[in-house]
């Protein structure tokens, strides 16, 4: 055995760490500053629909920033007044209509996919909604960790609309726990705009904002993030998830050993001592 | 092997599929119109109670309803004013007191099997709640996809009021996912009546209704969703059912597969034609 | 074989059943008054903060009062117009800033058996909060059963302030059951305050008192519980923990042996004949 064995590089054994500020977006916008990922869905004359490609690209993009280096938090936003009015008709639902079930079934994998990549990447993800929020759109702020929304803003889970079942890329499990089982039902049986107040009021939104103001209020959301721990929020995040359906005895035990972790952080020590010099503590992720 | 094999009765294949529009129910009223069934507990004068005859009718019909051609949605409505007291005192409680605990259990895992079955079909069961909604009436209503209030209805998990624990027919698991976990612990532990205006603003209630109009209102929602992809109806059902204690991965992997099954169906060709051609689709549920 | 072997200890075979009232607090202050036992925090002056001493004391309270005889309620509050500050900057943070992994992992996991504990025992616990509710203050709130707070109460989850994650002592479970899980997103990666208002209007509390009449109210509200049939409460409150991760069909099974249990009891029975002489039920907790 030869020394050299004993020289690690942090970077493969961190599986790939790597700056995410130069991303060539091809089917959205793609913006880094000071840690906030911004990705703007950019089709404003058909409010953003989504297509086979833009579907694809979101999960590897989401996939990829497990290793981002330089992204602490990633706000999705619509360009145009709207947020995103879903798979495309001409471009996604009239190609399926002819598939059989093998490609079905790996469409509706690998748009569920997408979601799983927005719940595994270790950044709160908030989706800023205005406007039309309709099918993969709601399905998209769904699956973020936080959603800002606007008094105009419309909400449609509307699979029923196009002949589908509610249960798309995870609604029947996750809009149940956001707003509960019952107006989850509605929603989803229904097919029905959820308004912007509404949603608020059911929990749906964390806050209402000016649609004028909406992208840079969701920016300074994600900017208060990243000022804070970011390492221990990816672990917020990683165990919001990994308790969904866990027994209270599971998720306390997981949570004891996440928390250790974080406490062998110098954040945790960061703060300590901040604290202990009445500052304010000025964390860096580690 | 002789041809006739290859003669498929699909009546037979699917399970006993048959109308159910002709049932005679013998313990409370059953009608069935243009897909929508009602059933109207209809014992007012005792404002409706459960019998251990009702129970095991409403648990039989509900099983049956799987196989239903003819029904799309279900209502149910209390005659005169009230929607449920619960299990009759007399006729139930009274016996209960006096039996062991083999029968015990029997009686217990007869009024869950209630629940289970409202669950297993696959018609949205919307409740419509009026004026008393206790013990087993509260949770008929619980146990429904959908619930409509009115202003004075009264709906009370009353079971530790007659002595007994919250945890009566699947409540202990499935109000918190209605109210959230401190409210529905209040509602079980105390007994107190949860008023209509609280109610819809937990989320009990999906909409409060006047008095007057609270039937049609309800046969109206459930006529709507009749009209819709009917099929696609129940898979969001059996969805919202069967992902309850899923992790998000497996919920998810879950919906891919239902999902892929519905995009097979004509009502979803259906609808993609009818945009196409700017026409609202008519679906056929199948 | 002796005929000695035939004469049964009851109080051996419910391994150890005792009275509490007696019991000398070391860290906080204790009361039992007809059933009602009272915690008090009592460090006014530093907003009764917890240390390594009180966690383990309270975590022991909690274990001994599975075996009580004569506390069907416990309510907890602090004392000065706080309800805890939670972990002590310099006597629990200074000191874990400085310890390797297994010692963290002790200590976390030390905590979280407090939790355990508080879900553990039969009796229902009801929070009164007023003033400051952090970090594992507030952990202290989420794990009772109901809580009532004041309008200046404020709440936070503020783990990510020290530089640690949202997932401390099943916060990342219970709290997104309590309040959905978009508006605990946000409180634990933020980290702010939940004022009283708005708490309650999420259902984190059952309800608002005024400041000087919280205790009162929250013992009356335990002995309102006290009163009810306290060893089916005992059985709601494990049903209510026991099904967390079920799906429904186990959930049903589960009540259906667990109310089968209580049918059993005299508490029914007294309830059923209280009914019968139009008489008010008294329970004895058997």
């Amino acid at each position: 055995m030869s020394s050299t064995q004993h020289e690690i590089d942090p970077a493969l054994v961190a599986g790939n760490r790597r700056p995410m500020a130069g991303y060539g977006a091809e089917h959205f916008l793609w913006d880094v500053k000071d840690g906030v990922a911004t990705i703007t869905l950019n089709r404003p004359d058909r409010k953003n629909p989504l297509t086979f490609a833009s579907y694809a690209e979101l999960r590897d993009l989401f996939h990829q920033l497990k290793w981002a280096s330089d992204v602490h938090a990633v706000v999705v936003v619509g360009a145009g007044g709207n947020f995103c009015s879903g798979g495309d008709v001409h471009e996604i639902i009239g190609p399926l209509v002819q598939l059989k079930v093998p490609e079905l079934l790996m469409f509706t994998r690998m748009t569920g996919e997408l979601v799983k990549m927005m719940r595994a990447c270790p950044q709160p993800i908030i989706a800023a909604v205005d406007g039309v929020c309709a099918g993969a759109g709601a399905i998209m702020a769904m699956s973020s960790d936080m959603r800002l929304g606007t008094a105009r803003s419309k909400t449609a889970f509307l699979f029923n609309r196009v002949g589908l079942a509610g249960c798309d890329m995870g609604a029947c499990a996750i809009l149940p726990r956001l707003v509960g089982q019952g107006r989850a039902s509605e929603l989803l049986y229904t097919g029905r705009s959820l308004g912007g107040e509404e949603g608020e009021r059911w929990g749906f939104f964390n806050r209402l904002c000016e649609p004028d103001a909406l992208l840079a209020d969701a920016q300074k959301l994600a900017a208060d993030l990243v000022a804070g721990p970011s390492f221990a929020n990816g672990i917020t995040k990683t165990m919001l998830h990994q308790e969904w359906a866990m027994t209270i005895e599971q998720a306390i035990e997981a949570e004891a050993q996440a928390q250790a972790i974080c406490m062998l952080t110098e954040d945790f020590s960061r703060a300590y001592h901040a604290f202990v010099a009445k500052q304010k503590p000025v964390f860096k992720g580690n």
